[in-house]
């Protein structure tokens, strides 16, 4: 090879060196990830370089691994995106952020500079939104990840690529944290729970004594729950086609469980019986189209809300006609919660730190990093809500 | 027969009794109005019996005409919503009206008691929203008209049924009205018109110096072009594939006009490139999916706002994927320009008598109501907006 590289062990002596780490690399469709020594580069311009503490899976990993949509195929690859750490080193021009700091990484960055990050209409960033078809920086269209055996590329995946000892990012997709929050928690905030919880302050604006219906009890949907709760509405009914997942919900806060395959009538209709009429706010965080039906459905009409937040990797359109608008149920989609993540993620990992929310119901495992195929398998078979991997 | 009834010409004579008038009744899908005498009943309990002065045909009372929905299909009928007039008699109860009150039926009452009234987050009221199956009043489950060769009860339409001399409604679908205003133009306030500037106003609330697509450039969607007038926008863009619109479009305020016919590209392509990255809104008054489907495409991502005016008659449904939900572009119906018809239609009646909404545009043809198959034909060819039958 000869490339020149610090050992992770080096200390601080590996600013601006590349850095021979362990990182967990995905060949190919549902092929077991292979744990395997890579180089890091060091952060160019405006980027940072990050040593990972902790990581988790999301389904969103879950479907790039299985290469549900072809387009998005690239390999190799470092997929996940949910994560805590701390700066290693950072890049030209990037005051915000320096060596030690605690970070946790967002895959739908904030450059806080362009139209889109100047309007208080969306969080969508021109430049750092999610793109699951970007596998390079935006800085040079490269990769900063090699393959160690042959200096190979590893493509990056939703500008994070956490499943890696350091991973480098672009410092808009950097959010810095107060030092004195438990990182192993706040990796939580890198998408799943600020993307339910955002849904609920941000996206609806759930108000105290409202009604609300949450479709999916994954980590997406019970943060929905947890957000319901701390706003303080009169009901949430949790929809779930697992059994199980009552008694997780019912420990967050959900009033009622409904099991789709208990039900010999369709779900928005129970639950417009159960709430008279229908919910004020509906949650889709199953990525299902004949769920997101549902959900549109279980709302009450002339002020229902519907918050699809589910993935839907399917050619199908909406299942919904165009005169039912005309019934007053609105429906819309929620990225990250709405959270501007830069901007607003440090005062809501502060929230998570004096109790406002509640995070320990969501990580129900947590094992070394090298077990990572094991966490995978956990989360297809639904046994885990996330499973922490320790770096 | 042998029921008692009054003429037309007997003038306070007639209040309690069955009244003999004109009226043009429907018998069958796209056969001509016959213009013919019936009877009409007094007014029972909350409800009013309107002498028209004026009334014009809309698109909706073109699609009933023409059956295009099977189930709405229901002879005879008298159709028309589109009306004003003055309170002949008020039934049992009625206290916000009297006789000789100047009046504006509302195919979308608001009876002010029920939970969506009391709501300010719609205009759909429980009892007296639309309703295009409902052919009897909610009173006694009858007809207020009859023939009067045969006594054969003949369909209510749409709460309204102007294409009458007389009509019966309930009094929450009667507004009354400035008895300065004057009753020609007023009429168009019963629904293009409201329909148009109200989703501008109230559903989209655009604000001065937005953007603006309108998609159709009938009475609604040129009623949506005055709302945007005189909101201040900036930028209003007419589609339609009649070239002659564009005058009509210019001399209410489009700044820019688009055939689609002319154009190579989609019409959302050219829309973006006109105002970088497209219009904050969009407004589909085609009654077309996939014209509805360009409106939504035409918006800027992350904070573009379409709202749905047009009628859809299809079995299709929308032709949006649900991961372009994500991309920040919002979609809504709107339903009588979200105006709650009794409580706010007089203070719009004032805006558009002094001058601060023109409506001059909008009456392109006037003849006796005896013509109303000519007009009727007017509309099919696309030559009118509003042609207004004198009665
Ligand atoms: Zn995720
Ligand atoms: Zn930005
Ligand atoms: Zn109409
Ligand atoms: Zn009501």
């Amino acid at each position: 090879m000869g490339r020149n590289y610090a050992s992770n062990t080096d200390g601080d002596d590996m600013v601006g060196k590349v850095i021979a780490c362990k990182a967990a690399v995905a060949y190919g469709p549902e092929q077991p990830l292979v744990m395997e020594e890579i180089l890091v580069d060091p952060p160019q311009k405006m980027e940072v370089r990050i040593k990972i503490l902790f990581t988790s899976i999301c389904h969103t990993d879950l479907s790039a691994w299985q290469g549900e949509n072809e387009a998005q195929r690239m390999y190799p690859r470092i997929l996940g995106h949910e994560a805590s750490g701390l700066v290693e080193s950072v890049g030209e021009g990037v005051t915000d952020l320096e060596i030690g700091d605690h970070v946790v990484p967002i895959f739908n960055g904030e450059c806080q500079d362009c139209a889109y990050c100047k309007s208080e209409k969306t969080n969508l960033c021109e430049k750092f939104r999610v793109n699951p078809f970007k596998g390079v920086m935006a800085n040079d269209g490269k990769t900063r990840f090699t393959t160690k055996s042959d200096g190979k590329p590893i493509y990056h995946f939703l500008n994070t690529s956490t499943f890696s000892e350091y991973t480098v990012l672009d410092s808009a997709c950097v959010v810095k944290i107060d030092k004195k929050a438990p990182l192993k928690k706040m990796s939580l905030l890198s998408c799943g729970v600020s993307t339910g919880l955002g849904a609920v302050w941000n996206t609806a604006n759930v108000q105290a004594g409202a009604t609300v219906a949450v479709f999916g009890l994954g980590a997406v949907g019970l943060a929905v729950v947890e957000g319901a709760r701390t706003r303080g509405v009169s009901r949430i009914i949790g929809v779930d086609i697992n059994p199980d997942k009552r008694f997780k919900g019912e420990a967050i806060g959900i009033t009622d469980f409904i099991n789709p395959k208990d039900m010999e009538k369709p779900v928005h209709q129970k639950i417009r019986e159960l709430t008279n009429g229908g919910v004020h706010y509906s949650f889709e965080c199953a990525g299902n189209l004949d769920v997101l039906r549902e959900a549109f459905l279980s709302t009450h009409d002339g002020w229902g809300l519907t918050v699809v937040l589910g993935i839907h990797p399917t050619p199908r359109m909406l299942p919904l006609h165009p005169m039912e608008l005309f019934d007053g149920r609105r429906i819309v989609g929620s990225v990250f919660g709405d959270f501007k993540g830069k901007s607003q993620l440090p005062h809501f990992a502060n929230q998570c730190m004096n109790g406002e929310v509640k995070l320990d119901e969501f990580i129900t495992h947590e094992m070394p990093f090298a077990n990572i195929n094991q966490a995978l398998q956990l989360l297809i078979d639904g046994k885990s809500l996330r499973c922490l991997l320790h770096l």
